[in-house]
């Protein structure tokens, strides 16, 4: 039995020595000293495909670069993302924002045009440009025929070195999936074009070839959800045909009684085939029961080469 | 300044009465009795159209009947539910179960061939069932365009008096909307059919014009969330293009400061359009923080006539 | 294996058959259905003593008559509960009241002079009542040499019948036990006394003896927490000096993972010695995660007799 | 408004720098941003004094060393803690250690001697050591007349050097309170040699009088809270009867809607007096809702000097 030790702090520490000593302590500072373990097993060890899961307002909140840090490495297999998230990677990809806000009167947001994310403010008119957008290039998306060439061709339309996850997927060849594609500010865009009278057509089935094509494609398979819901689950589900995650890191601030998927412990999944029952708990997979935006900058911080 | 009262409590109580006294109460026990006034005022009021959101695996934990019965009530404009609780839905229909497991070893479960949903266990053999049903009835979906138009024919080919969600949304007419629907069971069997070289053709798009149609057709707009994820969001944004919904009622054990659209407040939903500005909080919306397990049989059985 | 039954809600339904029918359900359903049979065993057993430990502002929230009612049975062998909810018990008892409030400002209610509780409201002015009941009695806490003892005298001075908890235990001669005592405005009433110079002596050990000799009295055990702290943890420390507890049921919102011990499930009391090892989960006792100002009293509604 | 700006993470990046990045973003990230902030100026601001509130097990999960690197900054005007947390740091002062568990079997720890906090192990027979620790100092403790001073007695009675808490605000003159002293291994240890016949007498309610005068001697005052209970209570009722506080930081997992004081915002404490109404959120007080072990080490290592 291995002791716990204090962990210690000092001046101009540095993030990796920081998570190395939280995995000597209990409760949740170890889980994250697991992760990072786990972690780098993944990005760093051979022959391992990454399957990232991203859920809640991520791209508003900041979590952009380290998503795309994470792209960028080549390590990951497939992006399974909220609608949402994609929606405002593309308002930050056309020129547009996201704000602070502290505090908050909602009538008063509403009157002068500001949508609010807990503290986080976007403006209403961003709609437009997105709208411009559909509606200039919207011959183009009758190539596409199933959600993940549909969200490829916006990457494609979006200028070279944009700095988005659209675009760089794009770049790097990456497929996105977002199974709720249509509940999501690009759906309603999709959604103006369709009820002014335009036409197109894109496959709500069609993506799960591809995504269980590639659950079959690396030797080691390891998966990432940020939060729950579609974006991991779509994962999960696709990893039931083949033998199943060998690695695994999930942070939620959902819990298991409740019964929800986003809530599942990453042990539940053994029993559907979704996780490997040769997974050993804290040392292959972990749950961290956290703030994304917390501990997702401190993994990859500690993590990131 | 209204007073508290003390919960007084008697043998052989009625539900209804109990909730009454909730009403008196504080913290989460006066939002339930707040909302089953407001569940009256959507249920029984006049001119009430009410958007009910379901996400959680709702139907393995045995809350199927409570959906029927507000299905039944003819209020119901639509129903957006999560592809699961669609796949257990049919999984019942077909006639098989769902089961109890108060404790589990998930490789156990895994041998055995047992799926776990917390302390609910599926056969992973049902799969069989489905499958059998999409293969034979394949043709009859080539009629549909849509995922609505795919889910009323699973409703359709179902027996007539079925107790489904599925087949009683096609008897009463109630379209059921699922943004998500690749990402279920019922996702995985068409895919197994579009694997073996079968066609569909179902848009993930077109849905969007009837629920937005729909938010225009009632005096008054009710929203009822069962926790959160694409079944709210999907709601929530088809009522930013009519002028708010005038009630709400929210049941979730997700909190605001993590930044998710399921722990997002009702009120939140001011700044975006999504609820009037007159709506008033505790009285025409509720946040009720509760499993809806517990809190959904509570009210119903509070409201019902 | 055991089928999950989905709950049937008729109108005019009784609080009892609405709970019988959640244990045929899953999630926390099942946790309530599984409680209410716990309860039974220790409330109408033959042996059984039960431990009550309540946190919590329950008293302020109104689930004053509901703790009244449990005290009553004759069941209950020692009642563990905070000092600030004994505070608003007393507040109570000497006319006072809590309010409801469904929206704040708290600036607005610090100069109006009110005390806010999340939705519940107490009067500032209200200390003077205490203040005075102290003021005038001050002698008679002479007699009392450990808390037990002080705060049953503060029963004693109260009228015959007043319907508050200090005094029905008084006069059922059952032992309140509150370790916290001085962390509550009781505490600081009594501090408002020695700062003008009098004096008081209560020893803060004392108590520790007569709640471990009681551990001894009842042949089987029942513990019921209200939340935790040092009402749930003043109880187990007790147990792990007999032979643990055969029952046990808690009611929290605190979760396993963070480490304290408000969040610890009950099973884990068993390495402590705190629960006996052959207590059976989900039979003997049952951990439910949910706003006690809902469940207990959906929980004591379907056992009381 | 200023914008968000995504957070970007670099190799070898110091902690302090990661977590001024976290300001600029949203959610709980800035919130650990703000908090750091906020912690500058109590730690290095002009003529504030803090009052440090520590509950949940934050000593077996390895947090002892920041605890003490704050206690040796000079800046704490009291420390309040549980009685858990010091019979803990007792028990490590006296030689003992923690162990990691990640994983469990509650019944084999029992027949074993483990005492298990969620994956944090303590061996059953630690006991003996304090038990043989007050037993040799029974007489010392005669000196001390109130839990304060008892208190102290322990740290006086440890070596000189000794790292632990006790010791520490033993040498530098800090009183720690405890109110509910007697709800730990501590008090077990106490109430053995009262059960055996000796004889102490410490007072439960003199304390108030030492934490009520301290909350007089800074010109600004700061409160940290690590999770709730009665250290953070004992805190804000001390602070009503000053003008309270200036400047806050809580971090809790608990949520505010179930009404207890361990998830009760910090600005619910402007209506009781406990906190300034001139203090602003998020730039003089913050609630941060993140486990502990993660934020507490994460914003001291930035905050250090």
């Amino acid at each position: 039995m291995d002791k716990i030790k204090s962990v210690k702090v000092s001046k101009d520490m540095k993030v990796s020595m920081l998570v190395e000593n939280l995995k000597e302590a209990g409760f949740g500072a170890r889980k994250i000293g697991i992760a990072s373990e786990i972690m780098k097993k993944m990005f760093f060890g051979d022959e391992c495909g990454i399957f990232l899961g991203i859920a809640g307002a991520m791209v508003p909140a900041g979590m952009k670069d380290i998503i795309l840090d994470m792209i960028k490495s080549g390590k990951i297999n497939v992006l399974v993302i909220t609608g949402a998230n994609l929606t405002h990677d593309l308002v930050e990809a056309l020129g547009e924002f996201h704000y602070h806000c502290d505090s908050w009167d909602d009538q008063e947001f509403h009157e002068k045009g500001f949508d609010r994310m807990y503290n986080v403010l976007m403006k209403n008119e961003v709609y437009e440009k997105i709208e411009k957008f559909f509606e200039e290039n919207w011959q183009r998306f009758h190539e596409s025929k199933n959600i993940t060439g549909f969200l490829k061709k916006i990457g494609e339309l979006l200028p070279e070195g944009n700095n988005s996850i659209l675009r760089v997927c794009y770049e790097k060849n990456i497929p996105i999936f977002c199974p709720g594609i249509s509940d999501s500010g690009i759906g309603l865009m999709v959604w103006g074009r369709l009820a002014s009278g335009k036409k197109l057509n894109i496959d709500v089935f069609d993506d799960l070839k591809e995504i269980i094509d590639i659950t079959w494609t690396s030797k080691k398979k390891g998966v990432i959800y940020v939060g729950g819901g579609t974006s991991k689950n779509f994962i999960q589900q696709a990893l039931q045909f083949s033998e199943g995650a060998d690695y695994g890191i999930q942070i939620t601030t959902d819990r298991p009684e409740f019964g929800g998927s986003s809530g599942a412990p990453l042990e539940e999944g053994i029993s559907w085939g979704k996780l490997k029952t040769s997974a050993k708990k804290e040392e292959d997979f972990v749950d961290i029961f956290c703030d994304a935006t917390i501990a997702l900058p401190l993994l990859w911080a500690a993590v990131k080469k």
